[in-house]
């Protein structure tokens, strides 16, 4: 068994459904996604040049953790990230390459951190970079505080649950109570980054921490949602929904104690609001989320395409072109990912940051396309996918006859059931929805990815063309 | 036992998952929507002055199977759709009702079936109908035909499933086999009327036909979908989604015989394709349909408002804005139903027909309203409703926790779990997305409704209208 | 000449383009609109039936000042509202009856505005009405402040053209002075009636008035917007542009003195935010507006009809779709009007009032829609309209060459001209444009009508259904 | 006087509203975009360095011209493209480097053309290149045939301006009469490049041509359509509207004689199919466009931010979010066309070719990115933009007023009137929604750009992608 797997036998504090699951690879809701992160680990084996890099004393680490130093080293993340994207056809948001490419920023920017009298947060951070590589770990997140009454501050808050807060502190470290809502991939990660997104405000001390924790730690449970998969259905009858229910979490912590080499904030609201920025983890994290929006989207385009070819139907204009929406819209994604490297940032220090602004624009407009595709395979397939035959129909009695009776052209009947199945699963399945949701509110509420496009885009030259518009002088012109 | 329940216990062909089902009433992927017809039934008993009429000999009827005469007649048809609906909140769109309000109308037009050689199928109709209202049956039904190849047309496939056709006939009646997709509710239904859609060609003859049958009849196979109920899960985890699966069903008929009572239409093209319009089915179907409408949107806007309220968005304008999108789309159908039912056409028989031109309106703009109510449902709950743990949770050692840290507000903890489950299972869930399908394809593809509005619209007075634009002087202006 | 043409030759305090206009009727900006009102007056005479009722005196009067005792009274005033409509194909959106249908309703509601010290307001208001009824005047208003400063309330304002607000007032009455914008069709009424839309604050006391005045009173000054009219042109080339632009003024009052009699009310606050809604003048314009919508959208679905046909485009289904939601949406605007007067509320007096939440729902709605008829117009003309000759051309040299190079089918190519000419006129002409922006935003911030209406709507049944849906108990199923 | 304006001055087939234009120059409707020509000159002579490169003599030419060997090659002829766009906000879309662009591929790529027993094509092609070349002309061009009857193919027309077809051969050339549509800027170009966009169908030979000829040419006429330069008013009153109209005219042959070594293409169908896409005129003219797209898109987001500043909206979120839609889109284009270089192809002979894919995946998208600019600025300024007085009016005695009572903030009452009708030209002015319509339509149909973006795409990797979702079996997975 490999090295993850045994680390996956060891955790105990996953509920799921009430109960406290004993063996996490024989849980259905999980061992889909245990499987594409061994197959994560895998490729690192079988492709090292694509995957890994060499760190300072000459061995391999995943090329997730690399720091770029020039546009070619984010073009090689980029080629990772796809890969691995691709295990899942994008459907994990949440595989170790996401947050290692945090955990390299931060490295790179852990000045940002400081110190204070309880501890040196810089070398903190960087102590954990070398701790996550060197031990070649998968690191999980919880950012999100529970939407629980978003008309008052966390601090004003009556529920100790709205977000992770300290309880006390001593010299061996801190000690926190909480929860963060969507721990994506929780239950099978090794430790877990917790912070906040932007938005506290003064009074908010208490919550505005960051640290690290193993995930099985004690006062640290892992409570799951519903899972998507069907564990008594089969792979054909859901090709995808039962592969890759990327689990959400509700992470609860009581009295969890955090040794202070593992803390990289402490108590403070303004640099808990700057750290995603400050440290470009947003950048990093953003750049991997858009490569691997190109899986998804090429997976849901090819979905559309052999739809309409299996039911004749992209002989119709009107059918080619909402295809062509699509086709057109995978090209304005890549397009987002080649700017945000090109136009890249370098510093001083000689470290490479990807063009936020490239990438938080795609952000923005991403889900609506995504939408779209989910849109046009419902109208493509419309009814067809509510009258699939389940495997067992096949097997049956039945068999031969659903066979003659669903084949079309080429596709025999199994052939047309698994395509109108995987069809379902990524457009109307609980599982293809959620995968929605997470498209549209991953990186934040749109309206405010939008809204911060606009504050922080370079507006100076538009202003000037309009002035221009308003002021220039034709010389034929009298007036 | 009821005698509803009784005839669902003689039940055995049909087929979910590959086994037959032996007690319809134990498997939950019906129970729930079989307990709903039950109180469709008892609705009749308790309320028959809103529920019923009075036939000829004087007897109580489902007033759905009434014969309007009057304006008022349809306002009292509408009354009871909508109280039939609300057992389900709308999500069983073919209880009963539905196919009775069809019978109806074929009984006071069953002129138009004419008869033959074989048969008077005028007197079928008629005789039918009988039959139907004395037992109180439950009739439903299968016209669309499977989405084989679109671009030959029935009587040019090779697949013999592409449809219900005549394998021979004789003295007796006929002998069918072939089948029919999305056959909706079939497996809790007494008995089957099966016809086509429009758009049958030349040549296509021996699909051309239109007939009733018992369910269970040798040679017909009802073989189901997935299941959306998740039978190891509670009312509690998904409120709606383990009560109203509406189960679409695949009816295959092999050989199948049909006495000539039960033929309405034998291979003709010309009625086939008139059916559905002359009979004036589309028109009283399409009238109970936009009235179940009304639930189901009543329930969707009601379900964003709830989160709004709960999470204390709103307070927002803009979130106030999209919950007026939705309170006036709520509006907009209602208006419809009224200029139906005011605009009704009087025949020269006495026969009052709701209008159709205002019902494909709403039908074409329906679906688009339900999009948005699902879209904003899922932007107001977001993430939230991929952070709730389970029933089984709750009543665990975790439960006193979750209780806490889940509260907001008035809401406890189950409480604001239970109303995300709810707002998942209507917007996110596998049921909520087949939801949404069908609200968009069950009355035909979009496009054509919109295609057929345009086409039988009444335009003269608009095109006279552009003609004034066009050549009106005004008597001021001098060109 | 007519007594309204002979009015308008008195107005002197128009200003186009920074000159003083001497003679109203002799200006192309002005003289399709006077023509269209001088339609208007001539309506009553040919058609009294329909547009006059009796009043008191047993004199006829125009109906829109009729006060409502009955449903079919409404239905009356709506015949009058869409004949008179019909005159401008629903583009001059300010007419006489709009006003009226104010006048009437608040003549009715009266009471509302009370007494002070200074005047008795409520007696005010019913001699007004009997003033304009006596007279048959023309009544514009101006109620838009103009929109200096969104963050300030208007009494923060240091701009004193912000609103309209008291200079001083004594025995004889008040002195005003300040702007309002968009005063529609202000250069060819009679007089004004000034007020303010909901939105005052405690401190925007000097503000919080509303009063009449004749347009030609001292110190008031009319001046205009751009026109649409292109003078050079004829009516072939600008069929709608150049005969009914409703011209939107800037109205300006410096020291204007109003004598108490004419005012209604006098600095507010409550009155002012009150006074749209609880004289329901709110309900009763908007019931003229959604029926005048009716006109417009006639035309504009009959354009996007006729070119169509002209063009051979009518023959693909998916043209016939946009068409089809066009045709579609007219009926759904008709239904919101049947519903709004089928619901309208009789109150203790015995006076009706349209149904205000249906009313606002296709206000919502109504924009939308007619947008979409502008874009299908615009995509089925689409290049077409910006290769079209004009009338000089085709009275030139080039003039047969045209007619038959232009021709196509049945039209030829001066027919085939005028209508790709009306089409743009209606779509992408400065007048159709300014058409769209006064659907928009007439009835105020289309955000906010939202928002309203999920405010104000009755939304009890609804949670209700929410309640339900979480709480109710199945029989069948144990959980 | 420049040789430009001297060129024009000889102009004397233009016909403007039934009259021969005598002297272009003095044409409200012409001279500013006149004036932006001779300004496309000018920075030739300013900036060589960006505008200019040396040709095999070492002379200057325009950077157009010039076939590009190099992925740098490329960003240099942006940059040019860019520079000239800016001259006027991108508004004249088909300025010299237009045609420039086509014609250097068109000269790359010329043994596409062949020959035949008329004429060497090919060399035609090569000579026309230096004689343009070295007259530094300004080619506008005439492809869109006029639409006259959708249903049937051009050979079947009876109406002989349907198109531009061939009368006669002889020795000495071609005698071509018919017809073209939207030959935008013909009135102001030397010389007119003719071809037929893709389409025609066996049968249409006659129409099959390509070829040059002078605009002034005995039997051609330029018919040009309404103008939306209002010459009564001031820049002030519409600063781009008066100065950037970009005149679409109607090209008339009679009877024209072109010699043999202006013809491209003869008779040949096929050829005049795949002229456009080639030789790469396409892939060319593409690349232009978008990048004049840039400044269009910029000056419209720099008029919704600047108006959303002034009117102090800018601070709430929602209005925030439109302009980070607004922000977000530009940075789409950008990427686009960063792509469309990045991935240019290069071909055996050294030739490089932008991206087509990219570049028709960003025409799809680019007109609904700029028709919500527009929206949004309609949405932003809404009724303001229609309260606004004219230069005239400040100049009158009313002009202190106005500019006391229309300012607001640091912008004065001109200032504030000027920045709104400068929202308005864009957005609501003939001239805005002229725009519009040449962004929609000027690369023809948008549905059949998507159509065939799909069906152009690589493909074969989204289609592998959904087989291995299909059939890739997980081994943890059992079936």
């Amino acid at each position: 068994m490999s090295s993850y797997f045994e680390r996956m036998k060891c955790m105990k504090n996953v509920y799921l459904n009430g109960e406290q699951v004993n063996d996490l690879l024989a849980e259905p809701a999980f061992k889909g996604a245990a499987q594409a992160m061994q197959t994560y680990y895998d490729l690192q084996k079988d492709e090292p040049e694509t995957h890994c890099f060499r760190d300072e004393q000459g061995n391999y680490a995943p090329i997730s953790l690399m720091v770029p130093k020039t546009i070619e080293d984010l073009r090689r993340k980029r080629k990772s990230y796809k890969a691995i994207a691709d295990i899942s056809f994008g459907m994990l948001g949440r595989t170790p390459d996401f947050i290692n490419a945090a955990l390299s920023t931060l490295y790179a920017h852990s000045h940002f951190l400081g110190m204070d009298q309880y501890a040196d947060y810089q070398n903190n951070a960087i102590e954990y970079y070398k701790f996550v590589k060197d031990k070649n770990l998968f690191i999980g997140h919880g950012a999100i505080n529970p939407q629980i009454d978003r008309s008052v501050s966390l601090g004003e808050q009556t529920n100790e649950f709205a977000g992770v807060h300290v309880v006390s502190h001593d010299l061996n470290g801190i000690t926190v109570s909480g929860a963060k809502m969507i721990v994506t991939l929780a239950p099978i990660a090794d430790e877990l980054l917790v912070f906040n997104m932007p938005g506290l405000r003064p009074g908010d001390e208490k919550y505005a921490i960051a640290f690290a924790l193993p995930v099985q730690t004690p006062g640290a449970k892992i409570i799951c949602r519903k899972t998507t998969v069907k564990p008594t259905l089969s792979q054909f009858d859901h090709p995808l929904a039962n592969r890759f229910d990327e689990m959400d979490a509700y992470l609860v912590l009581e009295n969890v104690h955090i040794p202070w080499n593992r803390v990289f904030i402490f108590q403070d609201v303004e640099k808990s609001n700057l750290f995603y920025d400050r440290t470009f983890i947003r950048h990093h994290t953003g750049h991997q989320g858009i490569v691997r929006g190109v899986s998804k989207a090429e997976l849901l385009t090819g979905v559309a395409i052999k739809l309409a070819k299996m039911l004749k139907l992209d002989q119709f204009v009107n059918v080619q072109e909402k295809l062509g929406e699509l086709t057109s819209s995978v090209e304005l994604l890549k397009a987002s990912i080649i700017l945000s490297e090109e136009t890249a940032h370098l510093n001083e220090k000689g470290i490479v940051t990807p063009n936020i602004h490239t990438i938080q624009a795609i952000r923005y407009h991403f889900p609506k396309m995504y939408e779209k595709m989910i849109k046009h395979i419902q109208s493509l397939a419309a009814g067809s996918m509510l009258a699939t035959p389940l495997l067992q129909d096949f097997l049956s009695e039945n068999g031969d006859m659903l066979m003659a009776a669903l084949s079309t052209g080429e596709f025999d009947g199994q052939e047309r059931t698994k395509l109108l199945n995987l069809a379902w699963d990524v457009s109307g399945d609980s599982f293809g929805q959620r995968q929605l949701v997470y498209e549209y509110y991953h990186a934040g509420d749109p309206m405010r990815i939008a809204a911060n496009h606009y504050l922080a885009y370079e507006k100076e030259e538009m202003l000037k063309m309009v002035d221009r518009a308003l002021n220039e002088k034709s010389e034929l012109l009298k007036v």
